[in-house]
Order: C-alpha cells, then sequence, then structure tokens
C-alpha cells in the first residue's frame, strides 16, 4: 500500500489525489482538512479513503504528503508536517505559486530547511473551486516548476517529479528566486494591473460604460474575477519582485502618456510595434499552447 | 437602383458592402481605394460592382457613401466627399472610433459641419485584414455608436441607422463627446496597458519569461497584437480623454504599490474585492454577451 497524505482537500489537491490515485502512484489516499465540511464531501466523493482528525495523525505512515492549502498557510502547514514526520525521510510538496517566502519561513520555523521538502508550483487552475470541482485532467500536459534548495534531497525532488509526471505533468526544476521573479513578470503583475484596471469600474454610473466595452476589455480584465484574499496573500509574498515589475511598467506608462501628451507620433508606433512584436513571438511559443499553462 | 459608394475596401467597409447589399439596402455598389491592388481585389470577389478612378468619380450619384478609410485619413476623405457631392443630400458615414476630433476636423476643413455627415463607430471588428476576409455577419448583432452634432440632418441620421439595422447592427446614438471619453475608459486605455505591459519582452532574454506564462497572461496580453498605426492614430486622436483614464490608473497603481510596500493587506483585499465585484458585474450585463462588442 503507497500512502498519499492530502493536507487540504480544494480543487487543487484533490485533482492531483484523482490523477495521481487513477495512474497507480497512491492507492490509499488521507486527507485533512480545517473545513470539516470540506473534507466530509471529499470523503463521500471518494476522494479521500480515510479522514484523519489531526494533521499528526494525517502523516503517519504517510509515503508522501501534498500541502494543498492556501497560500497563507503553506509555511506554517509544510514546517508542522515536517515537524509531525520527524526522521521519517518522507517527501512532502506543495502547490503554492511563489516559493522564496514559503522556502524561508519553513527555514526559520524549522530552524533548518527540511531536505524532504520539494516546493512545487504547478501552472494550473481552474475558477471552480471545492473538491467537487476535481478533476483528473488538471495537471495534464501543464508545466509544474520545483525548486529545491541546496539542503532538498535529491531523491525527494526526483520522488515527486514522478508524481507529477504520473499526473500527465510535465517538471522543470529551477531556482527559487529566478521562479519568484519571473511569475512576478508573467503572473502577479498582470493581476496587479487588472485589478487596479478595473477598480475603475467601482460604482453603477461608471458601469453605463460597459456598454461600450467588447471583447478586448472582456479578454483584458477575466483576470480582475480572481479571490482577492488569494491575490492579496500571492502579491505580499512576492512583493519585491512586484514591486521592480510595477516600477518598470509605470516608467513604460509615463513614458507612452508623455509621448501621447506631445503627440510623438513615433514614440508611440515605435512602442507599441515593440509590443505587438513580443506579442507574436509569445503566441509563436510553446508557451502559448492552450494545454500548458494557468 | 440604390448606389453606394464605398470609400475604402479593407475588411469593415467590404463586409458592410457584402451585408448590405444581401439585404437588399443598395443593389450597386462603387468602390473607390487610394490601394489599386485593393480596389482590384474587392471588384473581382464581387464586393463592389465598379471600381472609380477618383474619389470624385466615385461618389457621383450615391445614394449613400461610406468612408471606411483608416483613422488618419477619416476627416480628409469625409470632407472632400462632401465638397465632391455639393448639395446633394447624400448621406456620409464613416467608422472611427473615436468621433470629437473627426467632427472637429471636418467642420474646421469644410467651415461648417455638412449636414448630410453621420458619425459612426461600429463594436466590431476583427483581426483579420482585406475585403477577402469581409464578413456579410461582422455586424450582426453589434453594437453602433452614431453621434450626429446639431447641425446633422435628422433623416439623415434615421438613415444611416436603418443601412445598420439592415446589417442586423443594433444602434445608439449618443453625444460624440461621451462616447470618446467612454471608449477612452474600455478600449483606449485597455490597448495603452497591454501594449505598455507587453513591451516588457522586448528582447530574447525577457522572452524565455514566456514558459512561466499562463492562460492568465494569454487573454491579458491579445489587444497587444493590435496594429500599432492604427493605435497610434486612434490613441492621439483621442488623447485628451486617455490622458484622463491613464492619470486615475496611474494614480490607482501607485496606491497599490503604496499598499503593497507597507504590506497593507487589507487595502489590497479590499481594492482588488471591488475590482473582482465590478468585473463581475461586467460579466452580468449585456456587454459580455459575446455576439455584442469588439
Amino acid at each position: 500500500v503507497t500512502r498519499l497524505s492530502l493536507i487540504g482537500v480544494g480543487l487543487m489537491g484533490a485533482s492531483f489525489a484523482l490523477a495521481a490515485r487513477r495512474a497507480g502512484t497512491f492507492d490509499h489516499i488521507v486527507g485533512h482538512d480545517v473545513d470539516r465540511a470540506a473534507l466530509g464531501a471529499a470523503h463521500a466523493a471518494g476522494i479521500v479513503d480515510e479522514t484523519a482528525p489531526s494533521l499528526d495523525a494525517a502523516v503517519l505512515g504517510a509515503d508522501a504528503v501534498l500541502v494543498a492549502v492556501p497560500p497563507s498557510a503553506i509555511a506554517g502547514c509544510v514546517a508542522d508536517v515536517c515537524r509531525g514526520l520527524g526522521d521519517a525521510n518522507v517527501p512532502v510538496f506543495d502547490l503554492g505559486s511563489v516559493k522564496v517566502a514559503v522556502i524561508s519561513a519553513v527555514r526559520e520555523r524549522r530552524g533548518a530547511l527540511p531536505s524532504n521538502f520539494v516546493p512545487c508550483h504547478p501552472m494550473a487552475g481552474s475558477e471552480r473551486q471545492g473538491s467537487t470541482a476535481a478533476d483528473a485532467a488538471l495537471y495534464r500536459g501543464r508545466r509544474v516548476f520545483l525548486t529545491p534548495c541546496p539542503e532538498t534531497d535529491r531523491a525527494a525532488t526526483a520522488k515527486v517529479e514522478r508524481f507529477w509526471h504520473s499526473c500527465g505533468a510535465l517538471t522543470r526544476v529551477v531556482d527559487a528566486e529566478a521562479h519568484d521573479r519571473a511569475v512576478a513578470a508573467t503572473s502577479h503583475l498582470p493581476h496587479l494591473l487588472a485589478f487596479a484596471y478595473m477598480a475603475r469600474f467601482g460604482n453603477e454610473a461608471d458601469r453605463a460604460l460597459f456598454d461600450y466595452a467588447g471583447p478586448g476589455f472582456r479578454d483584458f480584465t477575466r483576470i480582475a474575477g480572481g479571490d482577492p484574499a488569494l491575490w492579496r496573500d500571492i502579491l505580499l509574498s512576492n512583493r519585491q519582485a512586484v514591486a521592480v515589475e510595477l516600477d518598470g511598467l509605470v516608467r513604460r506608462l509615463t513614458a507612452l502618456g508623455a509621448a501621447l501628451g506631445t503627440c510623438d507620433a513615433a514614440t508611440l508606433e515605435s512602442r507599441f510595434a515593440a509590443a505587438r512584436d513580443a506579442r507574436g513571438a509569445y503566441v509563436n511559443s510553446a508557451a502559448a499552447d492552450p494545454h500548458d499553462g494557468a
């Protein structure tokens, strides 16, 4: 019997459990969640075979522990899981989209970074929530970044890569700081921008302007529909990298605003052309494949 | 015989011609375009029945004139058409997404605003170009804003509304200044933002970051693929309204950046929640209907 301990039975964790069980990677899944109702629903749906009343009970005898909790709870949960596992050499992995802050906080809580903790960030997601929306195909064809540290056990990293492969995901091992800088640029700043833009339409009178909104508006603002508490946590935990990106963006925007003010047509056109070319390069890159990303 | 004079045989004009001919609104279409090859192609494709070597020849005997040229050429073309038509009470209409600048420039060129000019802005478009991509369904279910001035002949406005209805479009008569402020908020600023954001990925090294881009990035940046010269002209011709929107956005972004810097979680969450709520209101509005907008 290969046992997975699943801490947090939301959509992301439950989808991993479904996919890994189907692949035969795990054949007994023990679930724990601070939300008792969610845990009961996951049990009733057959996502977990067994529920545990506490974290310590959940990880007892586990062959692997997936910490699938909200961003602000990850570090505390990983630290508690590692304490609960004691000397057992059991891989522990998470799903957070920011890695340095979690690694630092776990290191601080445990005194040293546990060698069995393998930080992960799957580029997958859904606007649906909860284990009832779990989808065994959620990670299929998606990229999963692993950001092990020098202290991380290489065998643990290799095991966690195999778990992801069994779910159909593509893994890539990268440096945690480089990862966080990259997602600040490609994901966190766009969310901040979309929120800042959409806040323009805060009251009823402003919403009459929606009559003038077309498909461009619809696509540009889609990510402003994200969960406010989740994005507050993600942006705060990566705030230094986000601030660097934000500064650059405000600088570029200010330059474009100045060019508009002085009717500097050449500058506007050359900046827009550079942006259009970059967009073309993105479309032609593997990243634009609809089966790979989040 | 009801004759339409089509000045400019690009996608927008050719699509109108196709739809209006099918509806029986016009049964003879005379085309003119400064691009002789494009004009020949539109003739060969049966979009126009006859080609005219000059603007004056094109409008001779017309029952209506559609000026479907790029934004920077609209005012000059409308003025020339009105001069060519002389006293003939023939409606002239355009397709530009900015109205005040065109109205002012036509007024200036003609001494007074011609009463037969009915400024229009159809909320439709395509990333394809040219008459070979013409689509009789392009305007079906789409909104078309008409911005007549006090000088505009009410019968001309009514006729142009009927032309649009025959193409399946929904018309709305609005004030030109209110229109331009609205599209600055819902369309022009998002384009400026998407261009400013996407210019971040100007060189090869930055494009390695696309590996970290998911569906959110894809949708957020789609409008950065727009034509640089077209958007240069649109933004310049509506620069005052765009500047007001840009100032507001930079103010909101700066406030969010400050909240990030001081770890002001409550401010971040409340701003994000306001944005999320506005996005929800948009989704529930008629404007989000995929058959209505551009």
